[in-house]
């Protein structure tokens, strides 16, 4: 990406290994994120451009000498963040604040849309999957990667349980997954709030319980009297902007709690004094789906959960470019990218 | 209180049971909050003014025909809150979030800067006590009405538990009972961010370990310092504005929790970016003191805990205004009225 609106496929210099820790992943799948559209919609022209995307599963081709657990040819889930899995908040399952973490795809760091990259830490940051690379499951498999993972952060950052109400604000890859993950936690309603008919339809079939597309104030009241008068227990926030971030603490019930996995687009949180004078926690962040791989991947080997849904369009890396103008349109809800 | 900086002793009509649920309760205690502080600084003039004061112990005097758990001569505790005692929130333990709460000395309510005052859900509202009205422990009795309990309500919601680093930010009343708490808890380490060289010392006589008397940039410098670089697990905001909160997010460590019960003065949070990215929960609001009243009540009648040595001043209701005064003015960390 060279500037907002302009992505181009180039050809760069293969990978290799730098540091001994380093693995070099033939990428099989890959896909743009909701989050890839905000420098789409801004980034300052240039000169070197970014290497994008940070979501893949791919094929281990080399590992450093220091690399223990993988070996040339594992099919693995590549997370969004590399971390180095042996520092304090690894060991905490908070690999998103590792000591080493880096952000594929972001501060010069390579990307995942590509033919190949090169993932630091590679024994901690990659998970090793046992099925083949052209398993049917692999839509599902790669929102390991971010989105399913993201979805799930939210909602256990909302303290989803068995019995709550929840309401998703955002109906995106992200606030898709995150109704998958309010459902396998037990929530008693899940309200989607979003207006696109396409990602409703799919909403509902991942365990959606009621629809609320008004904005402001009128969703506001929508989510109360949906919730008894109270508002719901958890709002998942999967968007990032200041107006969603407003609208999710104001339809937290009194002692509910916000997770929020959009990146913020503001520098403050709104709201100060409606959180606090009903009691409602504001938490998350970027998600550690390195950390949630685990739990997650029995419920889609077993086809409990079908993240993988959320892929309507499939693109070659050619195809890279017109699918963040799809997704940018609303013409895609996410796009996978076989490169 | 008829304006910012004046406060006036005034004859009253008595107190009267409006509502069956009601009781009269003549205060033998009564203090001034900080929190009562924020109108004393900006208070606009207002023709009838407002009744003061949201923290008593007291006896019944009256009671209404529907109230059953309470007759005249019980001596009880006043949480800063009416609460029905009945409804969903009360029953979760977030009183504050009552369906029929009320904030006494507040918005039009009656005080208890006062001889005597009406107390709705008089049930619901005020907890026995079954000591002497005059017994040795009723400055610490007294802040179960609000500061000892807000103190606790912070700590919780910054999730205190053993082992864990503990910020304060604030040497008030609700900063040195948060100590207290912190350290009830089982906070391994104990931060006091505050510059009062009476207050300090309290704080290190409740149990803190470290103090930071710097603000700003210097003190998030201080606190990572303290604690391995990393910052605190557990922040207790006891200020309320901006500034005070955004040290406090600036301060958490990766996946810590903020505890908030300053009273906002700002409209916004600052720190969207630093709390999401590291995924920094802020969470809190007014406490449910009435619920925290039963846990903490054994550690103040065995003498475990001392919360009453906040007050450092006694006055009649004559020396109100002059106590609102050494408050404003740091003379006094808290202000005991004998009506």
């Amino acid at each position: 990406m060279h500037a907002a609106g302009d992505v181009r496929i180039e050809d760069v210099p293969d990978p290799s290994i730098v540091d001994p820790t380093d693995a070099i992943v033939r990428v099989t799948r890959a896909c743009i994120c909701g989050s890839d559209l905000w420098p789409y919609a801004s980034m300052e022209p240039s000169e070197n451009g970014q290497s994008m995307g940070h979501e893949a599963i791919g094929v281990v081709d080399t590992v450093g000498a220091d690399v223990r657990d993988l070996k040339r040819g594992d099919l693995v889930v590549m997370p969004f963040a590399s971390s180095d899995g042996t520092c304090a908040f690894c060991h905490e399952g908070l690999h998103t604040a590792c000591e080493h973490v880096g952000f594929f795809g972001n501060n010069g760091m390579n990307g995942a849309q590509a033919e190949a990259l090169r993932v630091p830490y590679a024994d901690g940051t990659l998970f090793p999957l046992s099925v083949g690379e052209d398993d049917a499951l692999m839509p599902s498999l790669l929102t390991l990667s971010d989105v399913m993972g993201t979805g799930h952060h939210a909602a256990v950052v909302a303290k989803v349980g068995p019995g709550k109400s929840v309401a998703v604000v955002g109906d995106g890859a992200v606030g898709l997954c995150g109704v998958i993950a309010a459902e396998r936690l037990g929530a008693e309603q899940i309200i989607i709030m979003g207006r696109h008919p396409d990602r409703i339809a799919l909403a509902k079939e991942f365990g959606a319980t009621d629809v609320v597309s008004e904005r402001g104030e009128e969703a506001l009241e929508l989510v109360r009297e949906l919730t008894g008068g109270f508002g719901a227990h958890s709002v998942l926030e999967c968007v990032g902007h200041g107006q969603a971030l407003e609208t999710a603490i104001g339809i937290a019930r009194p002692g509910g709690a916000v997770g929020r996995v959009g990146v913020p687009q503001d520098e403050v949180i709104p709201g100060s004094q409606p959180a606090f004078f009903g009691n409602v926690t504001v938490g998350g962040g970027p998600a550690p789906v390195r950390a949630y791989i685990e739990e997650l991947l029995p419920d889609i080997l077993e086809g409990r959960i079908e993240p993988g849904k959320v892929f309507d369009r499939n693109v070659g890396l050619d195809g890279v470019p017109d699918g963040y103008r799809a997704m940018a349109d609303r013409e895609s809800i996410k796009v996978m990218v076989h490169p």
